[in-house]
């Protein structure tokens, strides 16, 4: 595409989706959770056909020479259509959060004040291989009246088409606006540098993908974006701790899953417990190939770990390698992870009150957690159905974003005729 | 200041920031408490030599030819010295919001979910002549928890750099971090542009000032801004009004304060009751010489108005004058409010209890009012308490930006060793 044409096609991209908003604002419960169910047994009964384009993108990727995990994640399988179809009626049935009233109060002088629950407007999703996030994105940008513009990889350009094509149908079928989802029809790069400066048009970007793409538009963005950008997560097992608890919570931490970005990746130890439970993790870590990088003081309990270095401290591995540190005081815990912290997810284990009570008024991440592993950081297991992401941000959402993430709020206030005295 | 040693000093002033916002998360409320009460007697104590001060800032600016509003902006004089202190004791005397908990359940694995309030952190506070801004700022800024960075106009120098040492003298009296208010300590334009770049180190800036200043920054930034740039308010009067109600309230709305951003700009009528609301307003608006702007249906009943082009209706005057528009239908108002809003604030006058759910819920800005004048957008009138500013920004604070709008919020979560299965 020309650099004009890009441009028109873009800017018309984002006039039908502004002009869309309007509508879904006018839109009932009733039609969003219809085209969610009618979403669903769509993509159910043209699984055929949507594996039939995913092998051409897949086709395509082989000859490209994309890794065995970047396959993977683009590949539509049986089992990841039956958890797409799944998810959307999932969100069909989510508690609609449009509408609902909060802070509602009389004013002394009887004017009525509520803030009113209303939709985030035109939401910008870029994504990188897996084609599922069209079909979540999608249902959740709906399920909150919203309006979204799609940018998948330009690897998924069949599967994402195809996709699109059944969200459509779904969107004719419950008379929501056909600008509702739209898929930047292009795999032009220069697509996602519009998108994230068209101020006019979308209210906000919700990026996923590798750290690459997202600094990249962390840099060029002038539209707001959702986002977290690392999830470089502690847990600090306090003097006071339950030991068993300490050694199977940090386990459990760091191998629940290496690749999610609520996975432990420094252990901060007091040292008063350090030679009580260092030894046993060390020896789990071990049996799971776990690399271990410490400061001095472990390397003394762990002889078979590596002296960590600085980048440890800043690191998320998002791999089986885990760094270790010993402390002496809870202080120093808090400061190493007011200095190292993405602002993700930490946690402390302990039996102590008044250290639990500290770490989690002083620890400024968007989850602080007491005895539990940073892995519950998750939409889901917070209660609030899917999640389209993790926020890091100070603003808005944060933590995991869920349907009620992707609102936002007015004032409406009621009077008979009241005056400013 | 040399090009990098100003670069240098803000550098300073945002790593101060950042170390306080963290000592500021240990502050009790009395702690707040005692400063700001504190501050309000130092500054009752030195009204003569903040006026003294005040009197180099006015005789420079005398000097330099500002306008008389600006002089008048600028002075401070008892009355407005009395209203600061009354306006301190106030906040200090308002809910503290830090550490409360929503939200909270227990999920059905045990562990114990809630949203706790925190401060937003480092908020940059950008704006032009009025010194009590730099007292309010601070106040609310420190009620929340948050440290502040306040950047006032060069022409107000010595009189916020005397209300600046107050609130050091305070800060220190309640053992509070000396970096939490920090004033930039030179009147170097160039410090603004470095001020709304440090993403380090500021949370968010809140800009007030001329719509020339808040362009040029919303351009610039890289630090989220909240502000609005523009309060183009719309009242519509529904074919079911109460007339005396409709006239009442459109006059009110328009005359009540012509500079705030609540003041109605354009007026929506419904044709069926056009003529017998607008003679008398026209009379009531001629007798307070409030300029008329019409489309050509106004111009017939109103022949004393002039006809309004494409600008009036995308204008803030922010001065005696009204734009007025004859609607068919209450979708047509809805649609005019759609096209020219600034997202600020919009009311319909009706009797109807559809037509007001209609554009309660259709009505898109940060406030939405039905049978009140749109001067009521403020955070006295909202019960929220003083306000730093009104926002028309989607994310976050939206509406009247008070106390409650400097905080932001994390998940705390407590367990007994729960892991994900």
């Amino acid at each position: 595409m020309t650099t004009s044409s890009l441009h028109d096609t873009m800017q018309t991209i984002g006039q039908q989706a502004k002009a869309a908003a309007k509508a879904m604002r006018a839109v009932s419960q009733q039609q969003k959770i219809k085209a969610l169910l009618y979403l669903a047994d769509k993509i159910q009964e043209n699984a055929d056909y949507l594996k039939a384009e995913n092998a051409k993108d897949l086709a395509a990727a082989k000859e490209n020479g994309l890794t065995p995990a970047l396959l993977d994640r683009l590949t539509l399988s049986d089992k990841s259509i039956q958890t797409m179809v799944a998810g959307v009626r999932q969100i069909a049935h989510l508690d609609d959060p449009i509408g609902s009233l909060s802070s509602t109060r009389i004013l002394p002088n009887g004017m009525q004040i509520a803030k009113m629950t209303i939709p985030l407007g035109v939401i910008g999703i870029i994504y990188e291989s897996r084609p599922n996030v069209t079909i979540d994105a999608a249902a959740l940008c709906l399920k909150a009246g919203n309006v979204a513009i799609l940018r998948g990889g330009s690897e998924a350009f069949y599967s994402n088409t195809a996709l699109a094509s059944l969200i459509k149908e779904a969107l004719a079928y419950a008379g929501l606006p056909d600008a509702a989802v739209q898929i930047i029809p292009t795999t032009d790069r220069a697509a996602v540098g519009h998108l994230v400066t068209m101020t006019d048009y979308i209210d906000v970007i919700i990026p996923r993908g590798g750290k690459g793409l997202l600094q990249r538009l962390a840099n060029e963005a002038k539209v707001p974006l959702i986002m977290h950008l690392d999830g470089n997560c502690h847990m600090y097992l306090d003097r006071s701790a339950n030991l068993d608890m300490a050694i199977e919570l940090a386990f459990h931490a760091k191998t629940y899953r290496y690749g999610i970005c609520g996975s432990l990746e420094t252990l901060l130890v007091h040292q008063d417990i350090a030679s009580q439970v260092l030894p046993t993790l060390a020896q789990k870590f071990t049996e799971k190939s776990v690399e271990m990088r410490g400061c001095p003081r472990t390397l003394e309990i762990i002889p078979s770990a590596t002296p960590a270095s600085e980048f440890d401290w800043q690191t998320e591995y998002l791999a089986p390698i885990i760094a270790i540190k010993i402390v002496d005081t809870i202080e120093q815990a808090i400061n190493h992870i007011e200095q190292y912290s993405s602002g993700h997810t930490e946690s402390i284990i302990t039996e102590d009150m008044h250290a639990a009570r500290q770490f989690q008024l002083l620890v400024d991440s968007a989850g602080v957690y007491v005895n539990l592993p940073t892995v519950f950081a998750d939409g889901f297991e917070y209660g609030l159905g899917a999640e389209i992401g993790i926020s890091t941000n100070r603003l808005h959402a944060r933590g995991p974003v869920a349907v009620e993430g992707l609102t936002t709020y007015k004032w409406v206030l009621t009077g008979d005729g009241q005056m400013r005295s």
